[in-house]
């Protein structure tokens, strides 16, 4: 764990006006079938309509943007599952710089796919922490490329903390904001913005039971780093990381773990009501919802739809062989 | 077949008027990787956001709203597979009087739920036009309710025209416009608003192959009205209206046949791309377009996604089992 310097809300703020050209100033979605289900009144920020399909544009873009010119014309270099890096190769292209990704095996195709029509080299390695990091240095010496951590990187939280900054923009008076968590990128970018612009909004994490290091984390205030990730939510299967628990740490931020059954569960409600096919780790949000009604009910509740890369041929409601 | 007096441009904009506190002003949306992948410009008008999940809200609220209050007060009726009952339904409820919906055997799941919960009657019958027709004129004697038609009824056809009208507000500068035809609600009232504010915008009817009355009365110029629908399009299955088919035939509407193998192709690009879970009525519109791209390269191009209910246990992209 290398020492990092935490982002402030003035990093949100310059983050925005440094993405602005670049980002989807995404729509907020509201459904009545929803609300009347839930008994809450339910606010959806349409992250998986993001460029790339996914909230991590922005941190990727912020980070890119934010490189001096020399520094960035010997490119840009991450690991991730998916997002992140099909996000990267967005940013990279669109500042004109190459971009180099590890992408460990199992990741999912439509994921895969974005990452190279985005024109970013893609290097494949084996599906661990420490496999993903020796490709990392590895290509970092040969190429001296910076490296983007996914979700530690300050910029990259500065720039997630700007989906919170646009809901709170269209539903001022958020009771509670509940955003998924993995490594934390979104949700400690979320908790600098909440504090300074809506103090009395409960933040909320949206952790799978097969991944819940943050929740456990909070709860003995101290971080697990431990563990191995079992859940269909892939783009949650990091560890919470080192800054990212720090800013959630001040934060207070609240935990709410749902199983994959849930997260399915209200998954298939936001294709079927909302109309919008959203990732599993984006359909979290509504699950922890729907899991804890009396919680929310009569309540303004901001929730993060993190982004809608699915592989359709793997994630289906099939009747006909039972597949969901 | 009974005369009607045909409806006009004034018809759309005073159901534009009447409408306008009841439905909602659907989003038009737009995808740079679509229009990578056909050359041309695609607006997306996403009425599967519409109340009730389809264009279907507009027309009925119109026709439940001009009603006057002695007759409204009778209730209305209609039978439809679907989108139509759901939308009288609903439209019904807005109003305070009874609906009465007379729904095939064999509908869709989804649309028939939308139905019950908005508080409709649901009479089921047998899957045949006759049956459809029988059980409507008992009920009308029995009810002293109003037939609202899905289709032929001149205040539905102004109504279904309105979404045409804001799509031409959000993007003035259409090439050509792209609507689904079954029974020619949709297609004739946007007919009527493209003749009065964008002439020169090419009107382009998309229709299942096993559904093709339309493309071949307009073909023929007469009106086909004996054919077998063989489709999954469960909401193109209708035979064109006689006012709709007027409307049309007196606009030069063209029409393009698309296979159901190619909806369904252009409805997994909706959902993969446009994160949209469009039903296939509403992805034929994207198969013509990928069925001719020469003819839309480079020009600008509406299209109506018609509605988004769909059966996800019955309409699954499964690997597994082959389904799709």
């Amino acid at each position: 764990m290398k020492p990092q310097t935490l982002p402030d809300f003035d990093a949100v703020l310059a983050a925005a006006a440094r993405i602005a050209p670049h980002a989807r100033l995404t729509p907020v979605l509201h459904d009545e079938s929803l609300d009347a289900r839930t008994g809450a009144r339910l606010y959806f920020k349409a992250e998986h309509l993001q460029r790339g399909g996914a909230f991590k544009f922005r941190g990727a873009c912020n980070a890119v943007r934010a490189l001096p010119d020399a520094i960035a014309a010997r490119g840009v270099l991450t690991h991730s599952s998916g997002n992140h890096g099909a996000a990267l190769a967005l940013a990279a292209a669109g500042r004109g710089i190459p971009a180099h990704v590890v992408v460990p095996e199992g990741a999912v195709r439509a994921k895969l796919e974005l990452i190279a029509q985005a024109g970013a080299t893609v290097h494949r390695c084996a599906p661990t922490l420490a496999a993903r990091e020796d490709a990392c240095l590895r290509l970092q010496a040969e190429l001296g490329a910076t490296l983007i951590h996914p979700y530690e990187n300050p910029q990259v939280i500065a720039g997630q903390g700007t989906a919170a900054l646009e809901l709170l923009h269209a539903t001022p008076d958020l009771d509670a904001l509940i955003v998924p968590v993995g490594g934390g990128g979104l949700a400690a970018g979320s908790a600098l913005t909440l504090a300074a612009r809506a103090p009395r909004c409960e933040l909320i994490l949206a952790e799978p039971t097969g991944a819940d290091d943050t929740a456990r984390s909070l709860r003995g205030a101290a971080r697990v780093t431990v563990f191995t990730p079992q859940t269909i939510c892939d783009g949650l299967r990091a560890g919470i990381g080192a800054p990212n628990f720090e800013i959630l740490l001040a934060a207070r931020a609240a935990a709410i773990t749902v199983s994959d059954a849930e997260t399915q569960a209200a998954m298939r409600l936001l294709w079927q009501h909302l109309k919008q096919t959203v990732e599993p780790s984006g359909a979290t949000v509504l699950a922890a919802v729907l899991q804890q009604p009396a919680r929310f009910a009569g309540r303004s509740v901001g929730l993060i739809l993190s982004g809608g890369n699915v592989d359709l041929d793997a994630i289906a409601f099939c009747a006909r062989c039972g597949t969901t």
